[in-house]
């Protein structure tokens, strides 16, 4: 045979392999109508794996079996997303749990953040909350104390910088605490500048103060400036705050534009970070709610340590026709190395789709949880 | 019809989609076998698409077009991998360049860490390298660019913790160094104590130095201790060796056993962080090599943002039977929120199954890298 011959022979095959897979869809539609119609259960994951040996045992070269397995795993998850979608049709299978609000109730509502005033959580927090109901707080788990003990009515917390990637210990708070949920995203531009004492000049810093993440966004500054030291500190305004108290000579800090006002610190040097760098923050509150603008959900899970299992899991997002925005994983923290998995993607639980995969992905998924969904507000200085 | 019926049929129609399957993969492997005997390309992406639209013609129900086109794609997509198998056993297609020796060469060479005699970086790499070997650097940056410079012939970094999670920054320093390669694993168990200058005790402690994951390692202790502040510092190790030629009363750090008795410091507290707690480190050498006994590789690539680009090339490891230890992301760096994944799975570059997933990696994924292939070893203490 040429090679126009074999695909012409191809071409006929596929038309036939379409052709049955309506037909197989079409009775996989029946099966779930006649189980909902007698009250039977829907979903029946022992049936599906008696069903993958069947299809291998028809198989003649052993071979293929594999190749077999896989293309039946497809067929039957897309069973199953087909099942599920009629279930919810009839107001039964995955319920988030979410109630609809018409909107957030900022208004008048406090708002816990780590830094001081000036901080990067404080600047993002202010574009929903007013200056008076801002509440400060040391280290990230105080702020998430102080929204479970109701000191505040909601908390800020940043997730992730464009430049330096998530932040792990917040990531790891959020799995601590169940009960808080994101009820906003915000991304806000981070633009650190050089702040000493009035009365200094550039020629005699020798020690500059900030947090981790913003020492290392500067690094280019370190490099062309060897003889100035970075020293970590809990929060940019914090450190403007202290330099601002303890007077030391030869310092200076990196921290916002603002901050630096706040605490009446000289700017020597503006911009110092990368240009394009903004950080993600979310809002937390303690009500499982979202609105009608909520364009974006956050979920988490681990996973069972079968082969492939991630890669089901992702299917789930992918024909139900849903966008990932991020993939991150962290370690369970049991000593192994074993992840759980954050997902952010876009939808809203009032979409068909996004019920359709949450119902998938909590038959699939260990510790499953919806961390939120939200609205996302982006803003530009 | 009732349940049984439709079960039965559905049986039939199985029998006949795995029969035609069958046939379907016959073809692939003939019109494979016909281009490799006139020597023309055997992928081609652009039929593929073609083939997709094609079988959407096909499809009588409009609402399964998009079935349709995912069982589409899987079959080709093990079709490809069947080509792939083909191209391979003729000795074409992907080629790692990788080298094979025997072993690797760490008797009499010399090995650069980051931080001081007694810092887990230099615990780890004394198990393969000689005392008089070892070079101290100060910050990350400078280990790579000691061995890129042939100031050291291997190079060792801590890449994961099974508590903290991966340290981002060494992931990035990788990108930025695409002529190293990883050359060895080594897991290696991470357990601080508290130490502090001859003539202190536990009462007198007021500041702990130490690296901040070691901090965050030992938050249980800083919680029972409100009253005692920890500060980061570079190093565990270089944190004693100043606490040392400081002599700075009222402060203690957290650093291993033999980082403490190397100062001559006095442990006041030992098992300070998480029983089950150990980093993962990377030696990194100059040259693509790799040994039989290299059971783990590990790789990284960008995605195109094509909605389930992640999926497809997951798919590659999964149907190819190989096992992911770890999947990590990190920004790009260009100021967007898109991602570099880090891929780790057990195999090596000699079996089929690797150079098969990887040949369908490269032409998957953007900027695809195999940062080495290794062996590893787990240090018990």
């Amino acid at each position: 045979m040429d090679l126009l011959e074999i695909r012409k022979e191809l071409d006929i095959l596929d038309r036939e392999i379409v052709h049955l897979f309506e037909k197989r869809m079409g009775l996989v539609e029946d099966v779930a109508r006649f189980k909902l119609d007698t009250g039977k259960a829907v979903l029946d994951s022992k049936r599906e794996k008696e069903k993958l040996q069947v299809a291998r045992s028809y198989v003649e070269d052993p071979k293929l079996q594999e190749s077999i397995t896989e293309l039946f795993q497809e067929m039957m998850s897309m069973s199953r997303r087909k099942q599920i979608g009629m279930l919810l049709e009839r107001g039964r299978g995955f319920s988030s749990g979410f109630q609809k609000l018409g909107c957030l109730p900022f208004s008048g509502k406090s708002l816990v953040y780590q830094g001081a005033e000036g901080a990067y959580s404080y600047l993002a927090g202010r574009i929903f909350f007013q200056k008076e109901n801002m509440i400060a707080c040391t280290h990230f788990q105080e702020v998430l104390s102080a929204l479970e003990e109701g000191r505040a009515d909601y908390a800020i917390l940043p997730m992730e910088n464009s430049t330096y990637g998530m932040v792990q210990d917040n990531f790891d708070l959020l799995a601590k605490h169940p009960k808080l949920y994101v009820v906003q995203e915000i991304e806000f531009p981070v633009s650190h500048c050089l702040a000493t004492l009035p009365g200094e000049s550039f020629s005699d810093i020798k020690r500059v103060y900030s947090h981790p993440q913003a020492l290392s966004q500067c690094a280019d500054f370190f490099q062309k400036h060897p003889e100035i030291q970075g020293i970590p500190s809990l929060n940019t305004a914090i450190a403007a705050k202290n330099l601002m108290e303890t007077g030391e000579k030869g310092a200076g800090v990196l921290c916002s534009r603002e901050a630096a006002l706040e605490y009446g610190l000289l700017i020597l040097e503006e911009n110092l970070s990368k240009k394009e760098n903004s950080t993600r923050f979310f809002i937390l509150g303690k009500e499982a709610v979202f609105s009608k603008d909520a364009g974006k959900l956050s979920i988490s899970f681990s996973l069972p340590h079968a082969v492939g299992s991630l890669y089901h899991i992702l299917g789930n997002f992918l024909f139900n026709g849903l966008t990932l925005t991020m993939i991150q994983s962290r370690p369970v923290g049991d000593g192994e190395f074993s992840y759980r998995f954050y997902v952010d993607f876009l939808g809203n639980l009032e979409q068909k789709e996004v019920l359709n995969a949450l119902s998938c992905l909590q038959e699939e998924g260990v510790d499953f949880r919806v961390l939120g969904n939200y609205p996302s507000k982006e803003f530009k200085r």
